[in-house]
């Protein structure tokens, strides 16, 4: 890493160091609010986009440079990693990624591999392409999809509102659950090295689902995994770990590991910083909606977040969820211009 | 009230008093798991069913029954409070219910109104059939939707998964959002103080969807409003305030009203309650889905929450959220005697 990557804005939030104004960037900042990704996208079905690095890698470029964020995040999707680990995946126009061999069985565990996560070559090019092209101040964060997060989708085939079969698998087959989660804990960590080793300055894990789980839950039957995934990652690495729906999650979600904790929106910055603890970092918290209200109340509500965080060093501006399809670019632009507004005089 | 009525189990817990062992019911008790409930409902459509004073009362009293819980909960539902208000309500088999004239804009408001709440006379008339035919010891509960929740379903047309179009109007028209909040809220105050009239003995008031919100969010455009219901209902009528989704709004939830604290499966109980404080009662928490695991791991987490409560004056049994159409009501059964056995032991 150069001295100037290293002593980015992003990397030094992350290590909890002062910085010129807080770092910002956006989840699902390269997605279909954007018209530069439409215009992508018009010409390939997205899985095709994940996997073809040329424009996997223009989508990711043009969304840093378009927003002028602190911050690029790989496109990719959370879910290509279970393909090599034996799941036929398909992503239908509209109506979401589906599976088409679920896990339900001990018997369909046999078929489930830790997977050879070389097949997964398209992410690493893609790495590859966007860091040659990165201005040189500004990081690229790979990710992956957290042990609980990915095996909903494995057994529920699917979205879920509920996530019984889940929970029917997780509280009835103990050891299919073991067997599968230590496989995708497995893909996982090789899946992120990978990108590391390809050019990545930080890693995101998102448990988009866990907020499901109630807190002894959680500490059984996730816990032990996604720490075994933070475990394992280079210590050197800034880790970020996202997990959305479930505020009373925070102190579990800590121990699991991460050196930035990710907060969705539905707590206030401050009550959960002092939660998970002072001495790590933090990212989030505004409403994804937020963007879709007037200038006056996004203005309101950034400042909201900013005060919270207090100029503490370690803050590290973002949505609490992915941007909208809806939302229009401008009020992104706009937010990223007013966090580093206001974030340069608390700083 | 009769002194039985009034001394009974659930009673006594709302009132925070000792019990000798802890009181149960479960959310959508009457509900599609029991083949009692299906046999009516093959005849009659879900809005049919709601409007024939006959068959609510008799899937209320038949759950009742069936499962030897401690209160019945009025069959009926959320929505239907919609239509004196001007909105025409249909529910689709399979796709839930919609609202056929959603409030969009200012011009809308105008064809909204409190509405005659007498127009919903098949609701008084199930309670007072159900209140002639229930044991004696055993209460009847009223219940309604909070504002947010029936905003959101007027706002948005049925059921969403970001609450996109309700957060726009709610930061974007904050008059229009004013006027529709509180033309519900007073529709809901009528209507549960003519269930109260009609002979319930406490009522719920649900609020499904504010989990959604962030606490800034939430004390700005749904606290005042739940808060105007708690503070208009008769003191003396124990007022379940049940929010789920947000642990991190419990302090609110708290501040918004109610006499119980209604909590999901998100947070461990002791922990929700010190949160919310040991002056209130608390309802609560089982997750639905446990009910559909083996009997050992319903045993160990019903014990888990028996224990979280400590035996504490004011705990009140319940699912985190309504049980699941999937479910075996022999769980449902097995549970509601566990909870008395195990109770009894602690009280």
């Amino acid at each position: 890493m150069t001295p100037e990557l290293n002593d980015c804005r992003f990397l030094r939030a992350a290590r909890r160091q002062s910085v010129d104004t807080t770092p910002v960037w956006i989840m699902r900042q390269a997605g279909r609010y954007l018209p530069e990704y439409r215009s992508v996208r018009d010409k390939v079905s997205f899985l095709e986009l994940c996997k073809r690095p040329d424009l996997a890698a223009e989508v990711t470029l043009t969304a840093q440079q378009a927003l002028g964020v602190d911050a690029a995040i790989l496109f990719a999707d959370l879910l290509p990693i279970l393909e090599p680990m034996g799941f036929q995946l398909e992503y239908t126009s509209g109506g979401g990624p589906k599976i088409h061999n679920p896990i339900r069985t001990s018997e369909d565990l046999k078929r489930v591999r830790a997977g050879d996560l070389d097949e997964l070559g398209f992410v690493y090019d893609t790495v590859r392409l966007v860091r040659k092209q990165l201005p040189a101040n500004i990081p690229l964060l790979g990710f992956a999809g957290a042990p609980f997060t990915l095996a909903s989708y494995a057994i529920e085939g699917g979205g879920s509102r509920d996530f019984a079969r889940t929970k029917r698998l997780m509280y009835g087959c103990p050891d299919l659950w073991t067997g599968l989660m230590q496989r995708l804990v497995d893909s996982v960590v090789g899946y992120l090295e990978r990108q590391i080793e390809a050019g990545c300055q930080a890693v995101q894990l998102f448990d988009s689902w866990a907020g499901c789980l109630s807190p002894a839950d959680y500490r059984q039957y996730a816990l032990p995994y996604t720490k075994g995934i933070f475990d394992r990652l280079p210590a050197h690495v800034p880790a970020i770990h996202f997990l959305t729906g479930n505020p009373a999650l925070l102190p579990l979600q800590r121990e699991a590991g991460g050196s930035i904790i990710g907060l969705d929106w539905r707590i206030d910055l401050a009550d959960a910083w002092s939660r998970v603890g002072l001495d790590v970092a933090v990212q989030g918290n505004l409403d994804p909606l937020v963007l879709q209200a007037d200038l006056a109340t996004l203005k309101t509500q950034t400042r909201a977040v900013l005060d919270a965080a207090g100029g503490r060093p370690g803050h590290i501006f973002n949505l609490g969820h992915g941007v909208l399809p809806e939302t229009d670019p401008n009020q992104v632009k706009a937010l990223v211009a007013m966090v580093h507004e206001m974030g340069a005089a608390r700083s």
